[in-house]
């Protein structure tokens, strides 16, 4: 039923690992993890955006063979930064795609933020690499693209991202026996806050998340509920599992990472603190497992409580404008995280309010053109086009 | 590690199932799952005890081959009440050891009370059967015996035991990847009470399970804590792991079944509503699912909450006296079982008190002789020397 079901993988040890955004939250919990194992994993590669002083040292410690940085400008800064070690510096589209399709590496951790991550992806999928994916707009807005190449180059996506990882971890390959999988959420910060206490809400509280730390983006899309949303679309695409076998449960405490229900009514969840480390550990190292006895231990007996409830629909509308997307395809999942990386931008730079954002994208899938996607061009096209729709809208509202 | 982990077993549909302990919960639960797919499953043979008018329904509605009961006279009582159909009747020790061996049969159910089943349950382990276990017993008393014969048949043990079918559910196979597992208890009906509470607790108040409905011996070792220190000695003998890498928590819930903590900080757990259709289903049908969509669902959001504590030892001696009978070896979990099951039916006949359950089993595990336990004389000869020792101390306790 899908690819995940069908590992074949090589399993042969050290692997080589390129990271594509190896200064963000993601990368920097790869590069721990790695440099818990340095027997197991060889870093080849490193690709961040203008981060440049974290990344020396990143190059000082890890001596990757390749770096790749927004543009050549960057690259130069970099050089002059570096000491004792000047890796080959890569730069811009060509270059982040060059460093995700190295014949030195065989795993890409694609975690870059937002569409930038979308053309090494593809360029690390048609090149047949274990794709370690947390940028989950690689799916939302290729899923269907990324699903064909893999399948042609059996290159595999394994997913870092909390719950599709937890899934992933209890599915065990076995789809015909999935009911349904049930995603958890948070509920992020302001979990049971009404539209009118959403109002006058700021950046400042919206990246102020009770359980994880992440970057800004994910940050107030997990206080949008619009982390969840891309979510299910992501797993659609992942798991090749229709929109009504996709469930979201509120769960606060962020401890039981997903679950799947199976056809005898018996679900299997995976469970640990809120620490990215686990689920990356997990995909790098598989199908072993490695130790990572240096993290908190869980201990339920003093979390004592997990409680779960249904998701606030009404507050928060974004978890229902994804499910829509989804329904209406992949033209209106790209218009969807489009509108959505943009109003997230503007929210954070105080143009406009929390409860614009869910506005602002139902009025753009509402209007946003059937477009065929078939290639890499026409989704760019059609986030282009969306964005400047997007655009137009927030004059509208101001 | 174990042989749980090189399972490789006929899968092929219909299996031949026999079940020992038809009558009993198990045995009746058994029957319900073979009902809604009879395509999946033939029953080729039944034995209980003394039950015959339940049985003689059975073999009206399964029409097994063979069945088989306490002794000739319950079998001659059991033929005049078939009246459309009469199988080939057995009785007795032999009867059942002969029905738990059949040729026709590929699947045994394991599920009669106490010491009783060991015999039939290796008598299936030499002709290489699946065993589908719900009798802890027999790994109590004979582990290690049955553990080594199953290594020369390449027969094999499948937990219908909720605990350890959670965990045979997530453990795939990846035993050196095993940080702890983690067993769960619901506490019992008396969670929470004190010693002094505790006092003068009746047969009826044991009998009334919070969450599962289940025989009356292991009920009381549910009320005692005793039912999850045979847990943890059959989960020892089942998974292959030690003592120190078996855990309990008390979840009064009963919801999560299970779980097993990894290398890497994850848990994996199974979690289901509290019917034993379910673990029974996923034995019978292993390593497939079968659709159990007749039961109710477990809808998480409707429980809300999941609490989990540590358990009370000290009010509950029960499970820290199982472990020192486990750390003492084989012999001991033979004269802790064997002490407990007496223990046990003089409470239900008021003759003792539930405090002195406890009490009567430590003075038998610290009297209790060292003996080579070897084979299954040894093993029944220690059972009845342990039973006339535990007589005697209730005598001086009265």
């Amino acid at each position: 039923m899908d690819y995940i079901s069908s590992l074949n993988i090589d399993t042969s040890l050290p692997r080589s690992v390129v990271i594509l955004g190896s200064t963000g939250s993601i990368g920097q919990n790869t590069l721990n993890v790695i440099s818990h194992h340095p027997e197991k994993f060889k870093v080849i590669g490193l690709a961040c955006a203008t981060n440049i002083q974290l990344l020396a040292s990143q190059i000082n410690k890890f001596r990757p063979k390749y770096v790749a940085v927004l543009n050549k400008d960057v690259g130069t800064k970099l050089k002059s930064l570096c000491s004792t070690y000047i890796p080959k510096i890569l730069w811009g589209t060509q270059g982040y795609q060059k460093i995700a399709s190295l014949s030195e590496a065989n795993v890409i951790v694609s975690a870059m933020v937002g569409a930038a991550g979308l053309l090494p992806t593809i360029a690390a999928a048609k090149k047949s690499k274990i794709i370690l994916l947390a940028n989950k707009e690689s799916l939302v807005l290729a899923g269907q693209l990324l699903r064909s190449i893999l399948k042609q180059t059996n290159g595999v996506i394994l997913p870092i991202d909390s719950e599709h990882n937890a899934i992933f971890q209890v599915i065990h390959g076995k789809f015909q026996h999935i009911k349904k999988i049930i995603l958890t959420a948070s509920g992020g910060p302001f979990l049971g806050k009404t539209k009118k206490e959403l109002k006058n809400i700021t950046p400042e509280q919206a990246l102020n998340h009770p359980n994880w730390s992440m970057g800004a983006k994910i940050s107030v899309d997990s206080a949008t509920l619009m982390n969840k949303g891309l979510e299910i679309i992501e797993a659609h695409y992942l798991f090749g599992l229709p929109l009504e076998k996709i469930k979201v449960i509120v769960h606060p405490q962020s401890i039981v990472h997903s679950l799947v229900e199976f056809i005898d009514g018996s679900h299997l969840a995976q469970l640990g603190i809120a620490d990215m480390q686990i689920p990356i550990s997990y995909c790098l190292a598989y199908p072993e497992r490695i130790n990572l006895s240096y993290l908190p231990k869980l201990d339920l007996t003093e979390i004592a409580n997990l409680t779960f409830q249904k998701p606030d629909e009404t507050n928060f509308p974004c978890l229902q404008i994804a499910k829509q997307a989804l329904k209406l395809g992949q033209a209106a999942c790209i218009a969807l995280n489009a509108a959505n990386e943009l109003a997230v931008e503007m929210f954070l730079n105080k143009k406009i309010g929390f409860l614009d954002i869910p506005k602002i994208l139902k009025k753009v899938l509402d209007s946003s053109p059937d477009m065929t996607i078939d290639s890499v061009e026409t989704i760019l096209e059609l986030d282009k086009k969306i964005r400047k729709i997007t655009l137009n809208l927030v004059e509208k509202i101001k």
